[in-house]
């Protein structure tokens, strides 16, 4: 059975707090969004804005393929707003819960119901696609429920929709007003659903196995307060899960990641290390334990392959480390390491994980170097000198001094902040020398005050397309950055002589 | 019912990647899970490392309410260095798939069964309370599955448990073997429930509703991949969910948002903004429709109140805003409107909305300012110079000048990093003037490069305990600091001075 995905992200997903886009970015998501497959997009609100509505016009515009819907209250002059940015399906909506027609819109059940059947009548007078959705639908009365979307699909509604407004819903609920709401109107029915208890996705499911035929969802899950409904975990959820009822969708899962990265960017709402299938540990594994099954054989701690979706297996060492793992890691590296080896190596790692410590590539080669008496595994750029400075009515600029290979380098820049301007200072030198470039520079979010401790990852590449990563953790920004990025540059450079004499297994 | 909350935060939620916990963090975080009221602390895993096996022992000691317990592989060693670092309680665990019997273990089903056996009567032997998981539980033949409970629960398990090792399950089949594994041992039922599909949560609930006893969370969800069933979502949705069977927790619902940021800023792993009950937006509102609903009746757009869970609700403005929501705020700043006035106000940042900005407070003041033609509201803190350096070998250090009505002060400081010696620098000034002090400070993460944009909120209080926050974005990570430092600032004094004289309502 193939399961529409009606994709929200530009309309509740954009009601996040503290998410505004403009026209174009709107437009950009939606391209994206018809890349990846979705059927169907809510593009906006066309009433509350004239931004808003322009964007909706341009994502009307644009001829995609997938179909563009609007929001619209059950009002003329909202519908009629719909009409004119070109919009030739609406999704309309009234509350029908109890405590939002008394609190809210101080309305009767019938006078919300009237008004219900008049938007409905009026939007398929105006040649629209309608569908109809009955706010706050699992805190309505049941029977209530019932008897609008009986009403609304008399009127002509094409479809409806049950949305778990404030995420109360559980599964078992929604797949009893579900059944009841596909016998009440005959029509196609689809669930919005909500996060509030982290039961979005399972509550979509379940209106799903009732029969609903048509999903809610945002990229990232994003939305009003817990968000919505994941359109990453609730694909990848009806693709691969073992269900009596084979679904499908249209979206295109090796696409999700990429989607699910430039929506991050362009609202600026970042995705949780842990969240399924988009985050950055989705597909990671440290434990020793876990490490030695994926490597002998990855499904047996991952439940999809991680290429699925677009991305790759990460593997990293700590103090939950066995040797499996970690000679996997440095065999990357070209270093073959006895039995004997390998296990002081793994103790000092332990060593350090337990101080609280976290180990890098960089610095699990460095431990490697000093037992294995290789002297030739050291660091070969060592940061010198560096001095920055920033303000107003000045530019950023800085001044670095490497030392590389015995030789002294310099290098002054300037650019838009300190980091940059030192980064820009480094990259004078290292692309002179060895062409190295800095391809990423994240900083992870600092909480508590302006003493906390920062956390930089940058990415380095080679002119050969080599890339390594690393990271940095300090309480000075500025410097942080910059050792994050000397690292890295280390780690190349040591790839790369390790691939010139790897040492030899015993 | 009362449901035992067994947290795992510790174990599994320290196999994050990224995350390694020095013996006194293990402490420190088991002391709060203690405080919010969980039922049992897995400690960790005694034998991976010294520091591992010292902080299990330093949670022993401290002789917390809790049922404290340490896990173990089904052999001797693992079980002895359980005892000895003075656990009386251990989870003990051997994997019952065939992909992990075959591709890990290199183990036959029997060899398996044997050995979890074995490892339960040696545990007993020891005087342990034991509990026992089938790992990798939901991909395990479920005749094998019943086998095994069987056998451990005749070898005197006390508790068995049933994991989702990769969050393969379904809710439909979690309740299935549920009810299998009760009839099996007539024991206390626990679930292990990973969200590699986002359906953790669900599938713990669905265990719960068939008859299991006990689930197993962590703090925030951390955990292996996409981590682990959290446990705020699960106590809320038992406490509050409109279940027909009413279930409890030991859980101190208050506590929950403070638990949550401790862990979050001890392990490093940050939660997102649309994370349910402890993500930043879980309780805010910016919709102009949204923000109406709960001016009149918070339950009308959340489904629990926020003071439930230690938390506060957050009103914003933006281009989705209505003039209910917008006049809540100003009134919070003592301004007073004209119907016509707040049209035009609203039109404005719906202007400044479309071009996706996000207003702050403080535009929102100055906007009101400019339509109201009050020549009152006005910055009335000006940031007339600055300049900070940084490096190595030498100390960050900043100076700032800055005209408060119309009078100049100077200030210069240092501090562990730019930003710091910037704040210290203000400080210094504001301290002197009007006892304002800067009381957090956060950074949101950069993706992309470094000339991306960065986004600081910070707090500032004054003497009298009135504490407002303030936001800026731009490029330079030091300047937009202060930026948003000098926003707050202004934000403060402005609240002050509108207190003084409030302009009329007509």
């Amino acid at each position: 059975m193939n399961i529409r995905i009606f994709d929200t992200t530009l309309r509740d997903g954009e009601q996040t707090l503290g998410v505004s886009l403009s026209p174009d970015q709107k437009l950009g998501i939606a391209k994206k969004l018809d890349e990846v497959g979705v059927d169907a997009i809510e593009a906006g609100f066309p009433v509350i804005s004239e931004g808003e509505f322009k964007g909706v016009k341009m994502i009307v515009d644009e001829g995609l393929d997938c179909e563009i819907a609007g929001l619209a209250r059950t009002t003329k002059h909202d519908i009629d707003a719909a009409v004119d940015s070109g919009l030739t399906y609406i999704h309309t909506f009234i509350a029908t819960s109890d405590i939002h027609l008394e609190y809210k819109l101080k309305m009767s059940r019938e006078q919300a119901q009237e008004k219900a059947v008049e938007a409905v009548e009026y939007g398929k007078s105006r040649g629209l696609q309608v569908e109809f959705s009955a706010e706050d639908a699992t805190r309505t009365d049941r029977e209530f429920l019932k008897q609008i979307f009986s009403e609304v699909a008399k009127a002509g509604a094409d479809r409806v929709d049950i949305p778990d407004t404030v995420g109360y819903s559980t599964p078992e609920y929604m797949a009893e007003i579900t059944r009841d709401t596909i016998a009440a109107t005959k029509l196609p029915v689809s669930v919005h659903c909500h996060n509030d208890f982290g039961l979005a996705v399972a509550n979509a499911l379940s209106g799903i196995h009732a029969g609903a035929s048509c999903a809610h969802v945002t990229v990232n899950g994003i939305g009003e307060r817990a968000g919505n409904a994941s359109l990453e975990e609730l694909s990848m959820a009806l693709q691969c899960l073992p269900y009596e009822s084979k679904y499908e969708t249209n979206i295109k899962s090796k696409l999700i990641y990429d989607t699910s990265r430039y929506v991050s960017k362009i609202v600026g709402i970042k995705v949780q290390p842990n969240k399924a299938i988009v985050g950055d540990n989705a597909f990671g594994h440290e434990a020793g334990i876990h490490t030695h099954g994926v490597l002998n054989n990855p499904l047996t701690y991952e439940p999809i392959s991680p290429e699925l979706v677009g991305r790759t297996r990460q593997l990293r060492v700590g103090k939950h480390a066995g040797i499996h793992g970690m000679n996997a890691i440095l065999e990357e590296f070209g270093v073959m390491t006895t039995k004997e080896q390998s296990q002081q190596i793994l103790e000092k790692i332990k060593l350090l994980g337990d101080q609280g410590k976290q180990i890098t590539d960089v610095e699990l080669l460095s431990i490697a170097s000093d037992v294995m008496g290789d002297s030739g595994i050291k660091k070969i750029v060592q940061l010198t000198g560096f001095s920055v400075s920033t303000g107003i009515g000045t530019m950023p600029y800085a001044f670095v001094k490497l030392n590389i290979d015995g030789k002294e380098f310099i290098g002054t820049d300037h650019g838009v902040g300190p980091v940059d301007a030192a980064l820009n200072a480094i990259q004078k030198i290292t692309g002179k020398i060895s062409e190295l470039k800095i391809t990423d520079y994240r900083l992870a979010s600092i909480t508590g005050g302006s003493t906390s401790l920062c956390e930089v990852t940058t990415s380095v590449e080679d002119a050969q397309g080599n890339k390594v990563s690393s990271k940095s953790v300090g309480k000075d920004i500025v410097t942080t950055s910059v050792r994050a990025v000397i690292d890295g540059i280390n780690q190349i450079m040591l790839k790369k002589m390790l691939d010139e004499k790897p040492t030899t297994k015993s």
